[in-house]
């Protein structure tokens, strides 16, 4: 494995057998397999799961990891080309990202969407830029439009919890948060399911599709998966069977780089918190999904976050395990 | 062992077991022992030596660990409960402890007293909070009333210089200190002393007297280790054959949680400030102790933190290996 | 090993063995050289390459680092003697250096130049007053004068481009930076070279001669390793015939600790940045070396930074490598 950049660059038996080693590590720790080995970290947003897990996965590989973000080390990244640098940054991306690469066998990059341009991030142009300077293997933390681990962590944490691909339903549900929120992982997600062959539908306000090459994509995933995507925006009928309930946030489209229009545009949607009665259609061991972090009484109820449904938990715990396959795979010799 | 919270939860003979450990992994190093485990730290308050030495504690064992707080990873962490979270804090506690505990075999944890109510604090109940959300070992890295790595660091001390449990002269005194300042320290360590069996007297002005409930546990405890306990406002009386003056700032309990009433009730206590005129009816070798950090000129003067009396570094160094111990068994396998 | 504090404490033949030693490291790596060991890092001035670098360092040979700065952990540490201390710093640098020291089997101090007063950064004051504190190993990883792990790596990466110590070319230029700049990477730059024995250049406008006695010891240096030096403004003339162009801001020691009076006299010398005009009378060859970080536009074109004579992500590579060999004569059982 070289780099791991998007769920899609995996067929789904290529995503079963790293679920499997995510679990065989889980349970036959191999401590030595990673030792001397360096995973760099660059964190252009701030994090908490996604930091504490990659120190974590490699630990316990036996190597080791470390953190880079502009507030924690230095004085803030330029990333302009051509710019004339006698501002507050001191250092050029086209510098920093090459050197803090340079000291690791892989480096795992967050960059999340700018939210200036929708087509600019659709076409996840800042981390492909980024990765344009590094010649180790990279893992995607989050970037524009995608974020892999979290569709690697989710898929397992579906298998763990015998919820089945084809003929498995999923609704993705959009949730009202105070703040502009990126694509990546509705759009990933999304593009998950579809390749784990669910019949899924997209459950969100009108204002709140997802972008039509996403949705082309999507569409075309689960028709070669033999699942199905539709859309609605009524809870019920939505919910209708759901094996699993997987909530977001994210921007309009018809808003993007645009926020106090949506803020008017979004201010009567705050209903859109989850709460008990969403599941009253569905499968009544219904789970309840959700990458974290989430707002309690915002995105959804204690009484949703506090119930067995909710799986928010080992999702997280997941992540972990999903990328120790990802590094075993991409560092561990002679190849797994 | 299952967690680490409090000194009193371990018997003398425990206690001497693990210091005993911390001997031998100090003069023969494991560095595999603990290979591929990770240690979560979790700090809802600023710290220099727990933060230090837990990771070189780990490091030393062979594992590793990462380090979560408020400020340095995310965007402030709710802690309230039933909130509807539409304001700066992204995450709650209750899912940020779970998650970060996953990740580890074992969890640290430090959150200090809020200072906003006594009972509250004295009961150590937003600790309490915490770790009813953690299912790993955890490791109490200072609590409201809790400081037991500060407590198993200054045991170790005291064998390694000779100063014997019964029979023992302990003097634990106040000294002013600019801001008002938690009670944990103090109170762990007069219970830490008390079961050591040593003969204790606190020395602090009027106002100063620690709470009553902690005085009787303290009281019983040297009871039945074969010490005493006593208090006084008058230095040379209270020093007088003392092995060792251990300091510390705490707020008084009349004040708690009115920093301003407090402010001005001890101005006039500032040469409550250790000087060398204050060892003059002690042995002649006796110590100065301080869990750190100190502020020179304001609690004790150079004269006396330059001298050979202090043992504040050693202190700090045991804090390592004390650290060392508690996680060598409560991860080694097999059981110690 | 006991300390590596300056590139002048070792012989050309010392100097080789370590860079042998890098290579070997890079090329057949021992991750368990240095299991279980702690090298402690202590930054008083942020950092980016020097804090990945030292971290990846450990990693690789199997031991680990902890990271304390004033901004990331603490309120602040004091460095004044003789204080009262009742203000914001919490800890005084005598109590917070031997403690981080103690957790360590080495430490890595950070404490680039103050730039109040000349004479005093000339003699690495407050670096010596800093390790006067320890008692353990230390690395100096940036005084006012010092910076020995950036001039092992630069002769590193000099020897991996074939460029020779006696007859090799080496011009030292100025550029024009917005801030003020310390003394320390060209000073000890400078003494690098002429230990390695080429023919320097110092290219630099009137007004930024370096300090006299600097220039004394680099003389005396080129004289017993049968190099040269001499001192031009003029590019052509300085840029004939060189193999590199190392690039380093720095301020002038007329101005020392007057920065408003430094940014009036440089105010004409912007056009000190390097462009490929640079090299024309150069070896074609000729390579441009700077330490990083670097402004785009400020002390360089892209033109040259993107151009195949740059070799600023080799120098930060040789960084990690360097320092793996310093450590591992430094820590490594038995000696080396």
């Amino acid at each position: 494995m070289k780099n791991f950049n998007a769920i899609t660059d995996y067929s789904r038996e290529e995503i079963e057998q790293l679920v499997g080693l995510a679990d065989r590590l889980d349970k036959h720790p191999e401590p030595r397999s990673l030792e001397g080995k360096v995973l760099s970290l660059l964190f252009l947003n701030r994090s908490l799961r996604t930091l504490a897990s990659f120190q974590a996965s490699m630990i316990r590989l036996g190597g080791g990891t470390f953190v880079i973000s502009p507030e924690m080390s230095i004085y803030g990244l330029e990333s302009r080309s051509g710019i004339i640098m006698d501002g507050t940054a001191a250092e050029h991306l086209k510098e920093a990202v090459p050197v803090i690469a340079s000291y690791g066998d892989a480096i795992g990059i967050r960059a999340m969407a700018k939210m200036e341009d929708l087509q600019q991030d659709l076409q996840d142009q800042a981390f492909g830029e980024l990765v344009s300077h590094v010649t180790t293997p990279y893992v995607n933390m989050e970037s524009a439009m995608e974020h892999p681990c979290q569709n690697l962590a989710d898929w397992k944490t579906m298998n763990d919890l015998g919820i089945p691909g084809q003929g498995g339903k999923f609704v993705l549900s959009w949730s009202w948060h105070p703040n502009p929120q990126p694509l990546a992982t509705a759009v990933s997600t999304l593009k998950m399911a579809a390749l784990r062959g669910m019949d899924i539908t997209i459950l969100r306000p009108e204002g709140y599709q997802l972008p039509q090459p996403v949705m082309q994509t999507a569409r075309s995933l689960a028709d070669q998966s033999g699942g199905s995507l539709s859309e609605s925006e009524d809870r019920r009928e939505a919910m209708e069977g759901a094996h699993t309930l997987y909530v977001n946030s994210w921007s309009s489209c018809e808003f993007y780089s645009r926020p106090q229009s949506e803020d008017r545009f979004k201010s009567s949607l705050r209903d859109w918190c989850i709460d008990s009665s969403w599941f009253e259609s569905a499968e009544p061991d219904c789970r309840f999904m959700h990458c974290l972090p989430i707002r309690r009484g915002v995105a959804a109820l204690d009484e949703v976050l506090d119930s067995p449904r909710s799986v928010v938990i080992e999702e997280s715990r997941n992540r972990m395990l999903s990328q120790m396959a990802v590094l075993h795979r991409m560092l561990s010799t002679p190849e797994y």
